[in-house]
C-alpha cells in the first residue's frame, strides 16, 4: 500500500465521520447515496458507528421480530467518495483503531427467528418450529468481553461489514460479494489493510457492523455487535484490477471469497490467492496450487449471511 | 386474479411500450429507475423486449466476450408503476402472447466463458481452461425454432426475466430472487398468470429476456434467446401477502424459489406451495406435507444463473 | 437392450424370489452377501419386496423412532448372480410390472425425526425441535392410491431402489449412488429397462422399497411405500462401460446422477447424457451441451436421501 | 481418556503392527474383514503404514491415472479388534508419535485427474478438460519437508485416514464419515485423543495415510502423502454413545462433522459441539449457542474427499 498507493503511504487530512455528519445511515451498498465525505487517497476517517440493530436490542428483554424492520438492518456509513478512484483502480483501508462506542452494555448479540446456522431460515426453508427469540447483553471494553459472570473473552474488533459500492446495484448491506460488505470475517481487524475492487466512480467505502469479537462462522447469526468509532485511512491504488477483496496484515495474504454453497467460497477465495501469488509474486500456477495444499489456511468468516465468506491465507514468509 | 383483482377481470387500457418509448433499457431491478410507463390495474402492455445480448452477438461470428460487456446484460424494460401498488399487495401479470421480433436468425444461444452448467463458473471456480466461445444462431418462428437441418423444436416462448422491484435495492437482472427476475422457469409462459409480491410504492415491474424455448436447468447458460413483442395484463391484488413469486396456469400452482445450493430453492419452493395450499384451500400443514410428496412436481429452471430456481406444484384438480 | 444384449431379446427361465426364497433380506448393496439366485441373461424373476419399513409401521398408530432401526432400514431382494457378469459390462433390467402385495392398507407413508425434505436432518443438522411423529397408512390397488377420504391418486408404481454391488464397498441401501440403489425416481417403471455398471462379478443385482406412486423430490422422505411383487427381465450387456446408470423407456433416454448438493447431481446426469448421445447416436458434444440446453429434460428423483438424485432426459425422436 | 477408560490410564502390551504382519491392506472400512491385530483396551500399536497412493507414485514422472487403480486407493491398517467394545461404546484413539518411514523423497503429492478442489470431478461434472497430470515429491524428514529449493516446511505429521467400522457398511476408506476414515484433518496429530463412535463388535479400528503436513482444505486432493511408522494407544470408554467424531488435545475439544456441500459438515460439528458442552460440560443448550458463536473455532480439513470434513472446536479453558 505504501508503495503502490497513490498517497505513497502519507497521512493526508482527518475527517470525522460523526453520526450528525453522516446523518442517514445506508441499508445498501449501491451508486444511489449521496456521498457524506469527499476525501483524497491518504485521508483519514474516523467513523462512528452504529451496531447491526441499530441499537434497536436495548435490553435483554427486546423483541428481535418485534423491534427489527427488514430489510433496514445492518446500518452502513458512507458512502465515502475517494478523488480519482475508477473502476480498474483498487481501494486499500488500513484499519488503524476501532473502540466500542456508547453506554454499557455496549454489546448485543440475538437469536432471530429464521436466520443463523444451525436453524431454518427463509433460504433453507423448514417446517420445524423456530427456537425461542433470545437477546444478550454484554459489556465490553478494551480489556475484554463479559460473557458471563464466568468468562471474560478477550477483545478482538473488527469491521463485520466493509466495502464499496457495486458498478450499477444497489445490494443489501447484509449481503457480502465481490465488493466486499458483510464479510464478517474477523482479520478485517485493526493492523490489516483490507482492498477492495473499485467498480464504481469514486469507489464509494461503505463500512459499519463491527464485532467485539466473533467465532468462525458467526455460528447463531449475531456477533458480539456494538457501536464504535472506527479509525481507517483510504488510499487508492491505480490500475490494479483484481476480482475479489484481498487482506494483508503483517503476517499473511488472504483473498475473499463469499457464495453458497460454503465449498464455492472457498474455491473462490483460493483460485484468487492462486492468482495473487501469480501476479505480484511470480508463482507458477500449479507451483502454488500445489503449495496451498500444504500450507494455505481457511478462515470461515461466516455461514450465516445470504452469500458465506471464507478467507484464504499463506505467510508471507513464503512467498518470496 | 379475475375475483381477487382490482380490475375484477376488466381489461383496461393498452400501453405501447415499444423500443423508443422504453428508449434506455435496464440491468437492475430496483426503485431508483423512472418509471417508463403509468398503468392502473387491469391495463395491458404490449412490450418490445431485446434479447438477453441486447442483440450484440449478432452472427456466429460474434465473440461473446468481446461483445458483451459485463454488468450490462440482460436488458429490460419498465419500470412500469401500478396505481396503488403497495407494500403488502400482490401485482399480478397475465401473460397473453409473446412473438419473436426481428430479423431472422432471430434465436441466440451462445457459450460463454466461466457461465454455464457444466463448466468452472466465477463462483464455482476452477483451474480448468473454459471451454471454446460459440454462438448459434437459429431461424425461430410460432411455428418452430430451426435447431439444426434436422432438427426443428416447438414454439413454446416463455419469459425470462419478469418480476417487481425490490424495497430499497437495485439488483441485477441476471439474478433471480423472492422479487422474480430471471428465474428461467418455462411455465411463466402464455396462459399463466405470474403473482409478485409488491416490495416497493408502484410495484415497478420489469420484464425481458424471452426465450423461444428451453430446456430443463438452461443447461449452458443460454437459451434460445430472442428480442420478442409481449403481451401481458397485469393487475393488483391489494393486502394479500406473498413471500415468493406464485403462478398458476389453467392446470396447476405453482410456486417459485431462487437460491443456492438447488436443494433450498426446491426447499423454498415447497414450503411456500404448502403456505399457499394452508392459506387459500384449507391444507392442514402435515396433510400438505405428505400430500406434496406423493403428488408434487418441480421444475428446474435453471442452474446457471447466480441464484438457481426451482419452480414447486400441484394440479388444481387436487386442491378443492 | 434386444440387439445388444447376450439374451438378444429372448425370454429365459422364470425365478421366484419370495419371502421364503429370499430368506434374509439385505440393508447393504455390496459383494459379501451370499447370491439367493443365479440366473443367466434374459432370464425373468418375480421378486416379492417388502415395504421399507419391513412392513413395522403397520398402523397410523405405530412410532417411527421406536420401530425402526437403524441401520436396518430399506430391505433388499437379492443378491441376484448374473452368469458371466464382469467388470465393465452392463446389466440391464427391464420392468415388466409392479404390483402391490398383502393386506390393506398396503401403502405407508411417515414423518420420521430427523429426515425429509423440510426439516433438520442428522445431515442438515439444526437445533430446531423435530416434526412430530406420524404415520399414514393408504389403501393401494392398481386402480389407484386412497389419499384421504376425497382424493384418489393414480396408481404410478416404481421400484425406489434398483442397482447392483459396488466393487469393494457395500453400502447402505438408503444411498443412491453409481451403482443405482435408493435413487427414487419414478421413471424406474413398468416399461423402462435400467441400466448399470457391472463393478462386481457376478453383478448382483439388488431390488426392493416399491412406491405406489411418488412426487417429485420424496419430499417428507417416504413415498406411497408398499410391499410388492415385481417382474423384471435381467439382461447383460458385455464390454459397455458406463459410470452412471441409464434409464430408456419408449419415449425418452436417461441417465442418473446422484449427489449432494443437488445442482451436482444435475451436473452428473446432464454430462452422462452428453456423453450418451456422443457415445450411441454419434452427436459432437458442443451441439449435444447446446441441444440439452434447450431440450433436456430434468425429473428430480428425491432430495432427502443420503444423496439426492437427478434424472436427466431427452426425447429419443430427437436423437438419430 | 485416563479417567473414563477401561485401562484407567494405563499402558497395555505393545502391539508391532508391519507391513508383514498386516499382509494385506484394505481399501474400505467396515465389519468384513478379519482383525489383523486382538488387542486390550490401552494396549499399544506401532503400525507401518503405506502412503495414500501404496508407493505407486514413486518419481515425479510417474502417472497418477496409469499407476492408479480405483478403488484400491488409500491403503489401511488393521482392522484392530478391540477386545470388550459393543455399539454404544467410544473407542479413544492417542496418538503418540507420526514418524517419516522408508526412503527419500518419502513425501508425494499429486494432480489427479478429476480429483481436487479447483477442477471439475466425478461429482461436480464439467466438460472442461482436465489440468495435466503432475507427481511432486518432496524430502520429508522431522526437520521439515522440502518443498523446493527455497522452501521448507515444518513438520506437522498428522494421520489422514483413521476410524473405527461402520456397523453393517464397508465403505471405500477414500470417504470420511460419523465412523472418522478419511477425515484429512492435521488436529489428529500426536498428542490428540481422538474418539470415535463403536458401531461394530470389537469396534474395527483402521489407520492409513499419514501426511508430514497439509494445509486447510488439501485443495489439489493429495497432501504431502507419506508411508509412516504411527504409534497410538488405543482405549475403551463403556457406553458412552457419541454421533460423530470427537478430539481432545492439550487445548481444545473438537468434533469432527462430514458432509456435502461444505456448511452441512460444519452445522454437524458444530451441533456435536454444542451437545458435548451440554452433556459433559453442564452448558446450557442457547448459552452454548451464543457461546460458540463468539468463540468457537472452525478448521476446514478437506474439501476434496467425497464428503468434506470441518473440525469445530473450542478451548478447554472456557468450559468449566
Amino acid at each position: 500500500m505504501a508503495t503502490k498507493g497513490v498517497a505513497q503511504g502519507k497521512e493526508g487530512k482527518t475527517h470525522h465521520l460523526t453520526t450528525e455528519v453522516q446523518g442517514t445511515y445506508h441499508y445498501t451498498y449501491g451508486p444511489f447515496a449521496k456521498p457524506v465525505l469527499h476525501i483524497k487517497p491518504g485521508d483519514i476517517v474516523i467513523a462512528e458507528t452504529h451496531d447491526a440493530f441499530e441499537g434497536q436490542l436495548d435490553s435483554a428483554e427486546a423483541s428481535p421480530s418485534e423491534r427489527l424492520n427488514v430489510p433496514f438492518l445492518n446500518p452502513q456509513n458512507g458512502p465515502i467518495h475517494v478523488e480519482g478512484a475508477e473502476k480498474g483502480d483498487v481501494i486499500a483501508v488500513r484499519i488503524h483503531s476501532i473502540l466500542p462506542r456508547g453506554p454499557q452494555p455496549v454489546g448485543t448479540s440475538a437469536l432471530i427467528p429464521e436466520f443463523g446456522g444451525l436453524v431454518g431460515t427463509t433460504t433453507t426453508a423448514m417446517l420445524n418450529d423456530p427456537l425461542p427469540e433470545k437477546v444478550m447483553k454484554m459489556n465490553v471494553t478494551e480489556q475484554g468481553i463479559q460473557f458471563n459472570d464466568r468468562i471474560t473473552l478477550p477483545y478482538e474488533p473488527f469491521i463485520g461489514t466493509l466495502g464499496v459500492s457495486p458498478e450499477i446495484e444497489a445490494v443489501s448491506s447484509l449481503q457480502p460479494d465481490y465488493w466486499g460488505a458483510n464479510m464478517d470475517v474477523p482479520d478485517v481487524a485493526p493492523g490489516a489493510i483490507v482492498y477492495f475492487p473499485v467498480l464504481a466512480e469514486g469507489g464509494y467505502v461503505y463500512l459499519g457492523d463491527c464485532h467485539a469479537t466473533q467465532g468462525d462462522g458467526e455460528l447463531c447469526g449475531t456477533a458480539v455487535e456494538m457501536p464504535a468509532t472506527v479509525t481507517i485511512q483510504i488510499d487508492l491504488i491505480k490500475q490494479n484490477p483484481i476480482a475479489w477483496p484481498r487482506l494483508e496484515n503483517e503476517n499473511v495474504i488472504m483473498t475473499l471469497g463469499s457464495a453458497r454453497p460454503l465449498e464455492d467460497a472457498a474455491r473462490i477465495a483460493y483460485r484468487e490467492l492462486i492468482h495473487w501469488m501469480m501476479q505480484d509474486y511470480g508463482w507458477d500456477k500449479y507451483e502454488a496450487y500445489f503449495f496451498l495444499t500444504q500450507a494455505g489456511r481457511l478462515r470461515v468468516g461466516n455461514v450465516v449471511d445470504p452469500k458465506y465468506t471464507v478467507g484464504a491465507s499463506v505467510l508471507k514468509t513464503y512467498l518470496t
